[in-house]
């Protein structure tokens, strides 16, 4: 939508037609796990704009039609009407691929089963929050200890409900160092979720259609409730039967136009790799920040625009409670397997000086080049407030900054957000002093 | 005392002796406004570091001790023990001057009144405390609309005190732009404090000894308690008479080293210039995180580092009740007085997804250069969260960028803390399409 936004806006005489397969266009899928939890009112709230309104631009937004197949010869696709089942040929111009990624499901026994829940978009969001007002179930198993994984257990311990996550890794938000990982599960143990970690799935075992317990190797874990939350992968199917080029990573291979290996035809979102801006090699996240910024892009080029997308840091924030998680550019499993000699820092301060009322702590991770300094990635954990400080290090990732040149940067102080000396700047200092030595 | 506990850890064998005149060698200055307002529940809670603490690192710091001259000649100062009244000649092989800076005090009849405070230390942050819980003020009258007096106001209205800011320039806290200090006096106002704009004052009037009212104009404020926080100078006349050399700022003249026109005398902190990273012009900014920067750095260079100081953006964060406000660069008169052509741009935005509990306004100001787009400066006022964003822009200004370059800059997003286009980006989108205009 933001591709069919941006194009109508540059050419306002073209005809924009979208087609999506689920009921609705434009929503907050990062807002799912807050209808879950109760702090979003209504399932309405999380739609940013419905079909009609997309109508009052000029972009005819067709809901429940399903582009089934691709035809670059002729420029073509096949929709099918999912209501009616009727199939038709619709020619294109210029075509956008953004069919976005979907939730790994496992393979495994019970899967299938009624209470098992998958957030893939916001018709499954709400099937889930419908499940919990309807069932009321009191027990719950949540398989995977990523972002979705975690904030659906914030917003199931919130509900009242005993929640256990299973995770098949070593540690929970794998998408974190281990040691931050191990400070995010004391977190989530403390709040009363159970965390099982390096248990694989092997089924769901079900009862009159319904799940009723997750089994992995010797333990059974009962649940009213199952959530899949086991990662998201390319929604590249249909590209790919088309003929378009998929990259190294498995989504679909764009150059920073965001244009396809076949003319006219263009990808943004989830389905499309990206480059790290600190390795220069493709990558495949799938986050909305990005995919945003990819469809503006598309848009602003099919309409005769010339604008580059830079990469990507990879920044990401979540939040269990009021513990904050962000993290930015590359994690110490990625700096191995490129690999970058490197050194990595935690450094302890305080959200708030430490006398103002409120004061938690902050967990500072910074990986960076050895013997350069250059900052690579950043991981921080803390209470409130402590999140969107990894802006601080996205900001200098994006300019290349080694951490020698950070120690002095000028940051903003008050008692209420910081001490005087920002968790930021005490945390390169500390890695300043291991290049140095 | 950043100075002395840098010099003392970068060579443990030197002996390094602190003058203070005051009762108190490290505290937080910036405290002070939240001890008035009961959120720091004790005046002890304000001292970061006694002097007992600092003698344990091997600094001996001598509180009520005033140096009085400084012999360049001799390298010797003079020192008076307020206690006794008794003086003595220390020598020095290196002398820092942090001498800081004062409020300033407006030169008018009543201003030596009782019940008239400033915010000059912690001895009289303690003082006026001490004078709000022994005299239990019903009205005061706050001399100024900057940091100090908003957040005095802040602490006062907290109280039930009904208070009245008077204000001689037209627009509260002068470090914003007019725009941004309306936004901000309107916040003020709702909130219940008084904000006399445009009304400078002529005197103070007293009965038995004590202050009743300040006088501006035809206008009379009656008043318990009056603050006067009309803005701080820089402390240099111990300097100046010594022949040290002073700035155009009125502030000691430094090089990047903390080094003054006389070899072994440095100084640093409030009492010493700063360079603007945006103009690189002298500026003299009264900060703690700037001064503890550059007292670091006078401690390493001293002991023997060769480190640079790489000036000031100028950021600043304050805040009244829940309404942050920071600012970072220069602002639109720093930019018409240097001169730089520039143009400015105003975003609204909220300060989370505008369906997530606690969503609220946060106004955006950029200041960018004309034609090139270079960020200059940066103000936001909005709820709580706000204020802590400045530093992405306070990283951007640091590594010069212009708006453009800031288009996808890869930002955190969570629906607590954003909508999926960041505030910034938001504003920085506003800003580069003026620049392509």
């Amino acid at each position: 939508m933001s591709a069919a936004s941006q194009a109508k806006r540059s050419m306002p005489d073209i005809e924009v037609i979208v087609f999506e397969r689920s009921g609705h266009t434009s929503y907050s899928a990062c807002g799912m796990p807050y209808l879950l939890k109760g702090d979003v009112g209504s399932e309405d709230s999380l739609v940013v704009r419905t079909p009609e309104q997309f109508a009052e631009r000029g972009i005819q937004a067709k809901i429940r039609h399903e582009v089934v197949d691709i035809d670059l010869g002729s420029g073509s696709v096949k929709v099918e009407d999912l209501a009616s089942g009727t199939r038709s040929e619709v020619a294109f111009d210029e075509l956008v691929v953004a069919t976005g990624s979907y939730p790994t499901m496992l393979d495994v026994p019970g899967a299938d089963a009624g209470g098992v829940f998958a957030l893939r978009d916001l018709d499954s969001g709400i099937a889930l929050h419908r499940h919990l007002m309807g069932t009321k179930p009191q027990r719950a198993v949540i398989i995977g200890a990523g972002y979705i994984g975690v904030e659906v257990a914030d917003a199931f311990i919130a509900r009242g409900i005993d929640t256990t996550i299973v995770e098949a890794s070593g540690h929970a938000m794998g998408t974190f160092d281990e040691d931050l990982g191990e400070t995010i599960t004391g977190i989530l143990v403390s709040s009363g979720v159970k965390v099982e970690l390096g248990e694989a799935v092997d089924g769901i075992e079900v009862s009159s259609g319904s799940a009723v317990s997750v089994v992995a190797g010797s333990k059974t874990f009962p649940a009213d409730v199952v959530v899949m939350a086991v990662g998201s992968k390319p929604n590249v199917a249909l590209a790919e039967r088309a003929g378009i080029e998929i990259g190294q990573t498995g989504a679909i291979k764009v150059d920073d136009h965001m244009r396809t290996s076949h003319a006219g035809v263009w990808a943004a979102g989830d389905c499309t790799e990206q480059k790290s801006i600190v390795t220069q090699q493709p990558v495949s996240i799938h986050l909305g920040t990005v995919a945003n910024k990819m469809g503006r892009i598309a848009g602003i080029n099919i309409g005769g625009g010339d604008v580059a997308f830079p990469g990507v840091a990879g920044t990401a924030l979540s939040r269990f409670g009021d513990t904050e998680f962000a993290r930015t550019g590359i994690d110490a499993a990625a700096a191995e397997a490129f690999p970058i000699a490197h050194l990595s820092v935690v450094s302890r301060s305080r959200t708030k000086a430490s006398y103002y009322p409120g004061s938690e702590p902050i967990h500072t991770k910074l990986l960076f080049e050895n013997p350069s300094g250059r900052l690579l990635g950043a991981q921080i954990v803390g209470g409130t407030g402590s999140g969107k400080r990894i802006d601080i290090f996205a900001m200098a990732i994006w300019n290349r900054m080694r951490v020698q040149d950070m120690l002095y940067a000028d940051l903003a102080y008050h008692p209420s957000v910081s001490g005087v000396w920002d968790p930021a700047l005490i945390a390169v200092r500390k890695a300043a002093e291991m290049i140095e030595a």
